[in-house]
């Protein structure tokens, strides 16, 4: 079963009013990096008050001091945490083992990877529980959603968890359902639409 | 004249208790990035309110959304902003486009960058105010601060303004005033010092 988890990057207001239209169609609610900028961890809190059983990810994209930065998702009621997938070893198993902790779990954000294979082999060793395959706001214009890359690694690692994330909307979703990775990562598309319900029900029937 | 950054990633209570003690002899307020996890980016007005001359960095180590984040930083009255050296040039380019209309300044930070050097020209190439040479946290057990890089990326770009950081403290500052950078960082020999205002006059001394 495909997950659709929510990127939230607005204002926190804006986020909860969205989330009160849509919450029942998501399956993880993810605070995004700007807002956590913004907000601080605190955000976690406010949806967790505002809707109990969310399952919520923190978009810490963690560089550096896993532990330390982790647990202070985890220890705010976050279920997953990102790290990059271009920090060192020692950092991403420092996020794995404050999950484990925790019982949370570790998104790999494949951001700037360059050799994707290799370094998804690394970190599935490190115990990272998802590889993020996301083409970064900063290259949408470019290039669409990592379809190749989550192909491919998909192919390598049959048994590894993926979630795909950058610019996915009702244009591009059939093309990622085909491929059936656990999680698919939508923002913008539901969040700016005029109408988000409709978008998210439809987003939801092509699952 | 070299710089005295203070990286500050506790609770922002004891934070404040310590500016309070060492203040005038820092240049530069570093908003570590627990702490901004932690408390988002009200840290920085909490701390302009409580000292109005202080010069602030927002350690954000911005990976994507270049100009969106470091827009967060510097609309809260930070003077600095970091991004991370492995961003895409994009990215880079966003931070920058943001601090150059707010008259503020990039930091980018140099972890994890494998080629130093080439990675040094293009960052200065996209408008980086400052390389960063920094030893992550979770890598100090094994490395030191990396004067080795400091020194390799003095000599091939002596125009640059450098800033060192990672584990450093008064057993190892004489080695790094030696290369003169334009920032040193120093976080857990002072913050976490029995007596910081004498660790702090010490450090200033050698400068």
């Amino acid at each position: 079963m495909m997950k659709l988890q929510l990127a939230l990057d607005g204002p926190l207001h804006q986020s909860m009013a969205l989330l009160r239209k849509v919450h029942t169609y998501i399956d993880i609610v993810e605070i995004g990096t700007p807002q956590i900028f913004q907000e601080g961890i605190a955000a976690a809190s406010a949806y967790r008050e505002a809707f109990a059983d969310l399952v919520l990810l923190a978009d810490l994209k963690i560089m550096d001091a896993g532990e330390i930065e982790a647990e202070i998702a985890f220890a705010a009621g976050c279920n997953y945490v990102t790290v990059l997938g271009v920090a060192s070893d020692a950092t991403v198993r420092g996020a794995v083992q404050s999950a484990r902790k925790h019982g949370g779990k570790v998104v790999a954000d494949m951001i700037e990877v360059t050799d994707i294979l290799q370094r998804s082999a690394e970190l599935l060793d490190c115990g990272v529980d998802i590889l993020c395959l996301h083409t970064a706001y900063d290259r949408q214009k470019a290039e669409k959603a990592p379809l190749a890359a989550l192909e491919k690694v998909k192919k390598a690692y049959p048994q590894a968890k993926l979630a795909v994330a950058g610019g996915i909307g009702l244009d591009t979703i059939d093309a990622i359902t085909a491929l059936s990775p656990e999680i698919i990562i939508i923002g913008g598309a539901i969040s700016t639409a005029a109408d988000p319900l409709r978008i998210v029900r439809e987003i939801r029937q092509r699952f």
